[in-house]
C-alpha cells in the first residue's frame, strides 16, 4: 500500500512514521522541498506512483490550493484530511462534485506543543481518539478504508457528524485555549516577585497558552460560528459575577457551577480514572530511589496507572504519588510499609 | 518549645506533624473536639501550658472569635496566622493594641485538593514558599521567631508587605481559580459524546475548579479589592475579542499576548525548570517496566527531576517523559539506546 502525505509538519510526518511502522510505503510531500526531504528521510520507505490513500495533512485554509492537483494525480485514491475543524474542509471538497464519495474528513486528537517534522513521533496516535466525519456522500468503502487505516496507526476510531465534531472541539479545545490565553495575558507586565508565588494552579490553567498563535489563529477562525456563542455565554457569567462580587453567595455559586462542570469531564474526576487510588510515598532525592520503588511495585505485582512527582521551588521533595486500582493500592501499601518505605495510606481522589 | 495550634484542619494538623518532626511539643485545638482529638492523636507529643508560638490555623473570618481568648491564655507568646489573604487579619489584630508587636501574618504556599486533619502531611511545607507579612508594628524578635519556625518545618521563608502579598495571590491564585471555575461551568449539561473528546488541555485548565466552593467563597470574599480590577481587565479583553472575532489578526493578537504572559511565569517556561531536557521512552504496559526503566536510570547514574506518563482513553500508552539536566539527558539517552530501549532524542521544552 502507498500512502501519499501532503504536508510534512508534525501530524503529516507522524502519520508517515506510523504508516512505515505498519510496513506501508510512504511518499512525503510539502510546499517547502526542504521540509518534505527531511520528513522523507525520517520516515524512509519512499515510493512514488499511484497512491492508495492521500492524506491531506495541511492547514484547512490550504486545502483549496492542492485539491485539484491531488485529485488529478490520484483520481482513484481514498482521500482524508486531518484539520481541526470539519465543516469548512467538507465545503471545499464538495466543489469537486463526485469526488466527495472518495473523501472522508478526519481529526486525530493528538498533538504536541512543539511542531514541525522534527517533533514527529510514530507513536503520536497510539491510544488516541481519531474522529471520522464522513459526509452523507462519502461512500461506505471510503469510510472502511480510512477507519482501518487510522486503526492500524494505533488510534481509536470514532465517527460523528462534522457539525457535532466542530461543536465538540469548540467546547473542549477551542474555548479552553482562548480562556487560557486571556488569563495568561493578564500576567504580562506584573512585578516578578508577584509571579514568583505562582503555583501549580496557575501553571496548569495557562500551560496551553504557550501554543503557536498562528496555528490557533487559523483553528479559531475556521470554527468561529461554534466558538462565539460559548464566548458570549462565558462573558455573561463573568459579567454576572462582577456585578454581584459583593455577594459571597454569588461567588460560592460560581465556584459550585465550576465544580459541577469539571465533574462532567470523563477521566480524572469521572469515567475510567474514577476508580484510581492514590498512594503517597516519600523518597530521598538521590539516584536509584525511583528504581528501588518500582522494583517494589514489580515484586508486589501491581500495575502503576499513573504517577506524579511533587515540585518544589529550589529543591526536589521526593514525594511520589502513585495511581493504582483499589486492590493494587492496598497490596502495595502493605508491601511498602512492611519493607520500611514511608508510605501514606491509600486515598481515592 | 510548645507550639499551640488553633484549628485542626489540613494546614494546622500538617504544621503540627512537621513541628513534631522537629521535636517540638504540640497542642492541637479546634472548635470541634472530635477534630482536635484526631489531630492530636495523629501528631502526638501532647503538652499543655504556656505556649511559645500560637499558630492561628483557621479561616481569617474566624480570627475575631478566638483572638481575645488566645491572647489572654498566652499573653507572652509569638502569634502567627496562616490565612490566604493578609490585609484583613492584620486589621483584626490591630484592634488589640500593643499585641500587634507579637503578631506576624503568614501564608504557607502549600495545600492539597482534599482537606481535613486526615489529609495532613508532615512534609506539606517541604521546599514550599512560606510568605511572612510582618506589619510595621511587628517586633523584629517576633519576625525572627516566626522565620526560624517556618524554616524549621522545611519551607522557604519569603517576606513581603501584606498588600503586596494580597495583590500577588489575587493574580497568581485567585484569578486563575475564578477563571477555571467559569470555564468549567460552561461544560455542564453538554452531551457526553462531546465531553468524551476532552484532552489534557481541558483537564489542565479546569482541574482547580474541583476545589471546595465554601473555602473559595471565603478566600475570594477576603480579597475582593485586589481581584475585582483583574476581573474587569479580563472582561475588557474578552469583550474586545468578541467584538473583533471576525478579524483573524485580533484572534492572533490575543493568542500572542497569552503566550507572552505564560512566558513571564518563573518555572516551566522560565526560571529553574528552563534547563530541563525531556526524554521520551515507549514502554510496554505491564508490571515491572517502570522499575526496569528506573534501574537503567540508576545504572546510568542520572537524576530524574520529573516524569509524566501520557494518558489515553481506553488504554495505557506507556509513553514516559523524563525530565533531566542536559548532561544527564544525553547520558541516559545513549545508555537506553545501547540497551535496546525505545528512546526518542532529548529535547528542551
Amino acid at each position: 500500500m502507498l500512502v501519499r502525505i501532503v504536508g510534512s509538519g508534525l501530524i503529516g510526518t507522524s502519520i508517515g512514521l506510523a504508516s512505515r511502522g505498519q510496513g506501508f510505503d510512504v511518499e512525503m510531500v510539502d510546499s517547502e522541498p526542504a521540509r518534505s526531504r527531511l520528513a522523507q528521510d525520517l520516515v524512509g520507505g519512499h515510493r512514488t506512483g499511484p497512491a492508495d490513500i492521500v492524506v491531506l495533512a495541511l492547514p484547512s485554509s490550504k486545502l483549496s490550493l492542492v485539491l485539484s492537483d491531488e485529485i488529478a494525480l490520484n483520481p482513484k485514491a481514498v482521500f482524508m484530511d486531518i484539520g481541526s475543524t470539519k465543516t469548512n474542509p467538507q465545503r471545499e471538497v464538495e466543489k469537486f462534485g463526485e469526488f466527495k464519495t472518495q473523501f472522508c474528513g478526519t481529526h486525530p486528537m493528538a498533538g504536541r506543543e512543539s511542531g514541525g517534522p522534527e517533533s514527529a513521533r510514530a507513536d503520536l496516535f497510539e491510544g488516541r481518539p481519531w474522529i471520522l466525519c464522513p459526509s452523507q456522500a462519502t461512500s461506505p468503502s471510503t469510510v472502511d478504508v480510512v477507519e482501518r487505516f487510522v486503526r492500524s496507526l494505533g488510534s481509536i476510531a470514532m465517527t460523528m457528524s462534522g457539525s457535532d465534531h466542530d461543536a465538540a472541539v469548540a467546547l473542549v479545545s477551542h474555548l479552553p485555549q482562548i480562556v487560557a490565553s486571556l488569563l495568561a495575558a493578564q500576567l504580562s507586565g506584573s512585578p516578578e516577585e508577584r509571579l514568583a508565588l505562582a503555583g501549580q494552579g496557575l501553571r496548569d490553567t495557562t500551560r496551553i497558552a504557550h501554543s503557536d498563535p498562528r496555528l490557533w489563529r487559523e483553528i479559531i477562525s475556521m470554527n468561529k460560528a461554534e466558538i462565539l456563542p460559548l464566548l458570549v455565554s462565558l462573558q455573561g457569567q463573568l459579567g454576572n459575577l462582577i456585578e454581584n462580587f459583593d455577594d459571597a453567595d454569588a461567588i460560592e455559586e460560581a465556584m459550585r457551577k465550576g465544580k459541577a462542570g469539571v465533574e462532567a469531564i470523563p477521566g480524572k474526576h469521572g469515567g475510567r480514572a474514577r476508580n484510581y487510588f492514590y498512594l503517597s510515598v516519600v523518597i530521598d532525592d538521590k539516584p536509584g530511589q525511583l528504581a528501588a520503588l518500582f522494583n517494589e511495585c514489580a515484586k508486589a505485582e501491581v500495575n502503576v496507572e499513573d504517577l506524579t512527582i511533587e515540585h518544589s521551588p529550589g529543591q526536589f521533595t521526593g514525594l511520589i504519588s502513585l495511581a493504582l486500582s483499589e486492590i493494587d493500592a492496598e497490596k502495595l501499601s502493605e508491601h511498602l510499609a512492611l519493607n520500611g518505605w514511608k508510605v501514606h495510606s491509600p486515598r481515592s481522589d
